[in-house]
């Protein structure tokens, strides 16, 4: 048998899905599993959906020496532990100058120190991102691979093949900069996912409690969203789901959905780095706020009563509103909250760029985001066009063309938020990013107060506005003295 | 010469104020630090400050031998490697059944580390929160240890003493709990500081920015909130702070601080433990990303520019205000987002607790912070009242009293929020705080639109309303049968 191109371990349906994807693109790949039984269904999805080079191997060694030098073997199982063992299983297979590329969701440290390990060994190593989902796996995700550039170039080709295809703006992967960068900008993609999900999801609730829209209207609302500025995979999937009827009973399947989000791990990460980065990333933060809030379904139910019986009720303001106006000025709100969302996650990524020396291009990701992956809309045109015209922007923000969108959309986008507070909905996200871009655009903010408050209790010393240097004042003393 | 009763080392300003104070409780007390001029200065303040025994070493083998058996030493030196060193220098003179205290800001892994090292050279380890800064060090802190309890036994008759003494609710110290609890809770406590001055800032701001109030009536507005249920600390300042007149220039100092503030990373690590431990903490979290922005002072003032040649005005609503009705507003959204901040710290504390098994006693903690920190104030007492009446509350916000406090202050609450949007203004953390009640006290939140986008992409699986069990939906092929 001659040689395979290229080898996948770890076949749950991502690993499955990518190995078809790489196959039907004309690469021969051998795949493994732990579990051999997933080696032969891999193989046999293969033969059904085309005939495509799928090769199967139940151990190690064979699977290893299947593969043309130097070698390159994917693996995606889960993030941790998993991914130790399996590097271990490989790694005694393989020969100086292979290589090893882990597809998972893994902490970008874990990536780095990995890389060191098998630098050790003679191995390269590659973390790379993989969206898109399953459907995304098979069809075209977009890839975020980083670590050994050497490992990329073997690769390049395929990757090239298997990413989404974009018109106009090409496949959907690039070479994303040196160690876990990889690793660290898929999560801050999920991260910004987690806001755009969580601001559709306010969008829909100002809709469904102020305006009254039934899941009809509301169907009808996205869809049309779908085709201007918002059109995105997102506000498609929300349009569909809409849609889809309930077959275990009446009416449509979204209102029997437990109001209960789960997560998996990227989107605390993201808060945590921006914390560690002294980057502010509230809307982010307030969709992983929400995420857990809704976990605590229980609570809510008891808190809710607890309100009702305290005369608290459910509905403050009731005037009718005007349902056109309050449609498009919820889906101002939305993309005005989607600017400030976004601005949050590239300038996250811009400094931990800045601290690791990765030289990471921002533009280049919101291209590569454009296709495959779950945020992928027309909107990353329009990022990836404000890096073009100035690769050291500070902030999406100022961009001149979104500093005018925001600018004609503020308007709305205060209505809608407000409408919500006197309603006793709460529009986290949207609330959120309207304080952001409200404190980022001000000359002078209170915080002179708070720098005085700590020199006065804690002789922190503040700065001057008239005069350079470093002061502090016995606050305490002149107040005192001012008294008697 | 007499074995003195405990010995401390790190003789910055809050050491010498530490050790003054633990003398002038009459305990003679050793005191040492490297730099053995900070030695001398101590000892020359004891005898300034009224003959007090403080006792001064130059090496540490005789500081550590004046100290009666078993030996207590209290450390206050920077958090992280100087306290590793210190511990190593002190550790080679004393011997089994000793013990060290840590009074430092340290992460409380670390402290849980040192302590499992003491132990196995037979020492006892203490991590302590000291909060009060200088002064409260001097004249009585409020001091939150943890770890060792049989060292806390050591030093209990010492620490009920030093500690600010409070009337009906007594010395605030406390045995906090196992292992690194005593740093925890101070990181929290930290964390609720951070809140409680941003929310202040933003009452300024709203005051000054909306209502036009000067600094003379914002000392005056100030002083008569420190009459009723805002009576604090903080509160206290801020009045004295606006009326301290700039001895460098025109008007009020207040007005020419840098509106830059700095940090030192409790804020941080309080926001990043609440996303380890999947609590939303959204008002303390927007007091970090207030102070992080406010960093930015020159991407600020550049945005000011970019946004007014865009044709935004900085004031957008321009209708003349009620000041008095102002006033009192403020004061309740100010109250009513204060309880929401402390509702995410108790909580976040309540969860690592049960994470650890450190069964702390929220009510306790309420009643150490009443004095000697930067927190304190009679709102505690209210705090302390609501876990007497129900330790087991899931949240401050559903305790009888707070509800119908909220209650009588939500339309006061929604109106500054949305009079400081609608002027441009903005209150990150009264916004967020509201966010955090309507979310909270909501049966239903949009959350099932989350997770049906969730179970489309990626086949997470949903709750059903109506009946138990884990669904997952083909939402993507139904949607397109229905649209064929």
């Amino acid at each position: 048998m001659a040689l395979t191109r290229i080898g996948l371990a770890g076949l749950a349906v991502m690993g499955q899905n990518l190995a078809l994807n790489i196959a039907e693109k004309g690469f021969p790949i051998s795949v493994y599993n732990r579990t051999t039984s997933k080696v032969d269904e891999t193989v046999e999805r293969a033969k059904v959906e085309g005939n495509l080079p799928v090769y199967g191997f139940h151990d190690p060694a064979s699977f290893v020496n299947s593969i043309q030098k130097p070698r390159v073997i994917i693996m995606l199982v889960k993030a941790g532990a998993p991914v130790d063992q399996t590097i271990a299983t490989l790694s005694a297979h393989l020969e100086k100058g292979d290589c090893i590329i882990d597809g998972g969701n893994e902490w970008y440290e874990n990536t780095e120190r990995r890389e060191k390990e098998m630098a050790e060994l003679g191995l390269l190593y590659l973390g790379m991102g993989v969206s898109g989902g399953e459907e995304g796996a098979r069809n075209g995700p977009s890839l975020m691979p980083g670590g050994s550039y050497e490992a990329y170039k073997y690769i390049e080709d395929i990757l090239l093949k298997v990413a989404a295809q974009v018109p106009d703006s090409g496949p959907c992967v690039t070479y994303i900069g040196k160690g876990g960068s990889g690793n660290f900008v898929k999560m801050v993609h999920n991260g910004i996912e987690y806001g755009d999900m969580q601001l559709i999801a306010e969008a829909y609730d100002v809709l469904k409690s102020v305006g009254k829209l039934t899941n009809d209207e509301l169907q009808h609302v996205f869809s049309g969203w779908n085709k201007g500025e918002l059109l995105s995979f997102l506000i498609e999937i929300t349009a569909d789901i809409f849609g889809v009827k309930d077959d275990k009973g009446d009416g449509h399947l979204v209102d029997k959905v437990l109001d209960k989000t789960g997560m998996k791990g990227t989107g605390k990460w993201t808060v945590q780095q921006a914390a560690e980065l002294s980057v502010a990333a509230p809307t982010i933060a307030a969709s992983l706020d929400s995420r857990f809030l809704s976990g605590l379904k229980e609570e809510r139910v008891k808190a809710a009563k607890v309100f009702q019986s305290g005369g608290f009720s459910e509905v403050l303001e009731s005037e009718p509103v005007d349902k056109a106006r309050l449609i498009d000025d919820v889906r101002q709100a939305l993309y005005a909250s989607k600017i400030c969302s976004y601005a949050q996650g590239m300038n996250l990524i811009r400094a931990k760029s800045t601290e690791k020396g990765w030289d990471l291009k921002l533009g280049e990701l919101a291209r590569i985001w454009k296709g495959g992956c779950i945020i992928r809309a027309i909107f990353l045109d329009r990022i990836k066009k404000a890096y073009d015209r100035n690769p050291e922007l500070s902030s999406l923000l100022v961009d001149p063309e979104f500093a005018k969108e925001i600018l004609d959309r503020q308007s709305a986008w205060r209505r809608v938020v407000c409408l919500a507070i006197n309603y006793g909905i709460s529009t986290p996200g949207m609330s959120a990013s309207l304080a952001y871009f409200d404190t980022y655009r001000r000359e002078r903010v209170p915080a002179n107060l708070v720098q005085a408050q700590r020199d006065y209790f804690g002789a922190h010393t503040y700065e001057r506005v008239d005069m350079p240097g470093s002061f502090h004042t016995e606050w305490f003393k002149i107040a005192k003295q001012s008294k008697i």
